[in-house]
């Protein structure tokens, strides 16, 4: 393997050593990746497939697309990047995802499912109007096919018939069922010499998939069928126009290979449809049912695939078991993930009520407008997903969810600084996107007790959506409030009314110690924490006048966040208090661990007592003193 | 049609007795829709198909869900509404959508395409899980099948098994290709009696598709494929595991009802395909090939169906023009039209450069992420679409087009404050939701001049995405600058400094007459249009330090719009300047005409000087006088 430094070594190769390669490139995965954590299952399921692309295609001249990105590993070892692993997804080492700062070989650089066919159209038409010769190869997981987004590109690819190659890559770890096409093209090709084999693979790979399963199995794969089905050659593909080639065993470097240049000769749209396994040839991977080892977060040990750091608590972990409490209680509590019910919390939900818990597939639209039905239908729908992709459902929310003031609490997990995924997992824009929408709650919650008790006001809530967000990681540790002001949790207190200190979720902890750092300055610190951020609650408002300066701290992008809404609110009611808002600033942020995230960002306790005693000191230079209360609608300001 | 207060009426009725019905609902359509305007074709289609609905199930014990909303006329009709369709989309009067306010009958309220499926999913399992024998019936447009939310609830319709009849209102009209399982069902029933009816039905109302045309004929009913299709029973709706009843006769209500009774007896997913005809039955409407009367903004001419109102140059017709000019310069820049080519204006694009001009169906985020595509390969592709229609790709804009930097405009027509369509098609998040996205660019023009400039330097721009955002009707009068300081432009200033007044878009004119009546007063204003809203110009910094009060009007909401983020500019560089926002409340809003909601909201001259006046005079009062130029970074302030 370290001969190979680019694609053209991997094309002189002969079987032999293309062989001998797949296995030290499985080797070299387990390897570095058990050191710095990150995606292995996927990446080990796809060697043989990305070996042969780099043969049969010319990268970066051809361009190739990964859905999702975290399955690009392999791509990356092939294109000169190995010594890069070391740093693997750390500060300033190796992205996880394609990176075109990393290489020609890179284009797209996010990590959100299901849009690599629609930006492969988009590439192949512009080759095509350029009068262009170049491949366009997409790489797309049978999981993120059950996003929408995929059958809308499927329609224009299909329309537009320029040549384009899709490999699918079927390793049956989609949860929800998936495309009913798929189905035809194996029972139309069980007839195909070598098809038994693959089936057998098939079988052994899909034999047990969480939470949906035999339903999931026997739709990918017809076996509820009956004989005719064999003698059909007709494919939803084939009737879409799409030419198909498969199935093939993905683990079968020449097979692939013989595939692959197939398709590129075609000269139109066509499927490569290669089934594979997931976490394949390396055993605590393969006998990871759940997930395969699907993405370590840390660590892990090579002859057990157990991770190495201590178990802790996670907000997750919190969460999942309040809502199961909760659905104890309350039979009209139903549960929805997108595909991600181990990593959300969803699971636990699952295990005790499996018939009120619903795996929609990577599909977070469906998720939230299905969720609208239920809630139509009497229920209260707990939609659990990452921060950053509730973002593909703003439309949902905004009109399917709140313009009919129906009872859905969403849940977001890991919002703001996330970290070592990079940009496109930063889940920083809730508290701005999903700010303008009316009727719409919003809570963050800053510890274990706070999420346990903001989780079941939001499913008290039946007029309206609610939004619960909670960051990555280990929960923060007990935070008893001294007293609390309507929804607004008081945590410490001076004598002095200096500086009225907003600690938005999380941060409450920052908060405090930011509040004994300045209180040694000389100046009083007064540090809450709205609980419910939006609509902002009055009495900041109150709490705002009776201080000479307010400071709100967020983990969410300044814009439109929590700082710019209290704002407003203080302009509104005509209370001159400053205001100064700490955030992250809208930008792309590289990767990292949150704690240098935010460390880079000024967020830390030091930092920020720093920035406040900084304002308020000059508050004092400037001679200004506390403002008068204002009265009440002094401008006769506009209603919001 | 008198006789009928309710469906109870329509399921006593005889076959002739609901023939006599229908053609009496067809002129009732005609008659009220040629006075208001509204959804005329897509109604006169779904006659006897909305019949024959309430003869075989019972609302609203039973639940209807029609995709999109605007083929509910008749429905409201036969559910006790006719008398409202004087009134129809007025202030007041009857909503162009079903509305939960009119009436127990109605359930979904909003237009955006593709959701019903997802509501019907949602209500359904509700229903299954509390034990309730009640019917789900969704009405879904082969326009709404193209985006991919159908997609991903179809694929958990199919996994949920649950009662549930879909029936697809197969008119032909969607211009991208359509579903490509629909052919597998036409080519399987071929030998089916009545069949050969209803092909002719078929072709006679496909026969002339736009822009896409025969491709989409094909793939929609499988005329390519060959004689081996008609003996395969199997389809990609039964691979789901979906039953199948159809193709029948749409416009016969006795093959319509029939067929009903067979879906609601199943006990699973059903899918009812019926084949109808846009505009059937009207003459005017039938032969307009485009668009078969769609939805006539305004009274128009019963025997010819050519609008009343004297034509008018359309925000529209100046984009659709200039856009065309670029292309003749640029031969790298295209066009993308979501279904909506006409009117988006993109369809002058495509009628001079059809080559260069894609539509993708009903599908936002294909659009976007598409673009994204034909920019990585070198293109500048402008995609059109209407404001409250890109919400749905937000997603897509942020990581797919913006976290690469990709050259793409998006220009979206009927932004702000719409109207007649009610709360959906508000175009009022824009400047908030896409506020945040780093490296984004928004554009508001407030005159056909700017429009052109504005659209040049945005197709200009190459380092990423650009936004222009115009209203519906009519463009603003010509209203040329004073001076331009920066990109700003400087509309009308006075000796005196007291106000600066930023107009946001098409409100310059708005500005421009608040500036006369706050002179008679004493007061002098400074109007400024920013022409780019996002990021915000500095000269508006340093503009504001030099008045004693800003206020800002815009035509999008409050909540993170332009006024916060100008207030966040002014914290940030510490000008102490107070600043007041004017612009639409964060609420649903009612239908209307835009005049009618502007009034309503205090967005005219006279309520806005009467504002701007009282704010300037309590400064005096206060003996507030203009505050210094402040230094920069007085602060030391967080980068933003």
């Amino acid at each position: 393997m370290s001969t190979v430094r680019g694609p053209q070594d991997v094309k002189r190769m002969s079987v032999e050593e293309l062989e001998i390669l797949a296995a030290e490139i499985r080797d070299f995965l387990v390897a570095k990746v058990s050191r710095t954590g990150g995606h292995l299952g996927p990446n080990l399921g796809v060697v043989e497939l990305t070996i042969a692309m780099h043969r049969v295609f010319d990268s970066p001249r051809d361009k190739f697309l990964f859905d999702t990105g975290h399955q690009a590993y392999v791509h990356k070892m092939l294109t000169g990047r190995q010594e890069g692993f070391d740093q693997l997804r750390q500060r300033g080492g190796l992205s996880g995802y394609p990176s075109q700062a990393e290489s020609e070989h890179d284009l797209i650089e996010n990590s959100h499912a299901s849009t690599a066919l629609s930006y492969a159209d988009g590439l192949a038409k512009a080759f095509a109007l350029r009068g262009e010769q170049r491949s366009v190869v997409a790489v797309v997981g049978d999981g993120a096919l059950t996003g929408g987004m995929c059958w809308e590109a499927l329609n224009n690819i299909a329309g537009a018939r320029n040549p384009l190659v899709i490999v699918v890559n079927d390793n049956g770890r989609s949860y929800a069922p998936t495309i009913g096409g798929l189905a035809d093209h194996l029972s139309a090709l069980r007839l195909n010499p070598g098809y038994e084999k693959v089936l057998d693979l098939v079988k052994e790979s899909l034999g047990s998939t969480p939470l949906v399963g035999k339903p999931m199995y026997e739709v990918l794969h017809a076996v509820k069928k009956g004989i005719k089905d064999a003698v059909s050659p007709q494919t939803m593909f084939e009737d879409l126009g799409l030419k198909y080639v498969g199935p093939i065993d993905g683990h079968d470097v020449v097979a692939v290979e013989s595939a692959l240049r197939k398709a590129k000769g075609f000269g139109g749209p066509v499927i490569v449809h290669a089934v594979t396994r997931k976490g394949y040839g390396y055993r605590p991977a393969e006998e990871d049912e759940a997930d395969c080892l699907h993405g370590p977060s840390s660590a892990f040990d090579v002859e057990t695939g157990k991770l190495l750091a201590a178990p802790s608590v996670k907000w997750t972990h919190v969460f999942a078991e309040e809502l199961v409490d909760i659905a104890d209680e309350r039979p009209d509590v139903v549960g929805i993930t997108a595909a991600m019910a181990e990593p959300t919390g969803i699971a636990a939900l699952a295990r005790k009520y499996p018939e009120r818990t619903y795996d929609v597939g990577i599909a977070e639209q469906h998720a939230a407008t299905s969720a609208a039905g239920l809630a139509l239908g009497g229920l209260h729908p707990v939609v659990a997903v990452y921060a950053t992709f509730l973002n593909r459902a703003f439309d949902q929310v905004l009109l399917d969810v709140a313009m009919h003031k129906l009872p859905v609490t969403f849940v977001l997990d890991r919002a703001g600084v996330t970290g070592p995924d990079g940009p496109s997992h930063y889940g920083i824009w809730d508290m701005s996107v999903f700010g303008v929408v009316p009727g719409l709650r919003i809570a963050a919650p800053r510890d274990a007790a706070t999420l346990r008790e903001e989780l079941r006001e939001a499913v008290a809530v039946d007029d309206g959506p609610t939004i619960l967000r909670f960051p990555t990681g280990s929960v923060a540790a007990d935070l008893p409030a001294v007293r609390r002001v309507g929804p607004v949790d008081v945590l410490t207190e001076a004598e002095r009314k200096d500086v009225l200190l907003v600690a938005v979720g999380a941060f409450g902890q920052l908060g405090v110690q930011v509040a004994a750092r300045v209180a040694e300055q000389g100046y009083g610190v007064t540090v809450v924490d709205p609980r419910w951020v939006r609509p902002v609650p009055a009495e900041l408002v109150t709490l705002a006048a009776g201080h000479r300066l307010v400071v709100t701290v967020e983990d969410g992008v300044r814009n439109g966040g929590v700082g710019d809404a209290l704002a407003k609110e203080l302009r509104d009611a005509d209370v001159r208090v400053p205001l100064r808002d700490l955030g992250v600033p809208a930008q792309w942020h590289p990767h990292g661990t949150r704690a240098q995230i935010l460390g880079d960002l000024g967020l830390t306790a030091q930092d920020v007592a720093r920035q406040v005693t900084g304002w308020v000191s000059r508050l004092d230079d400037a001679g200004e003193r506390e403002l008068p209360v204002p009265a009440p609608d002094a401008w006769g300001v506009q209603a919001k």
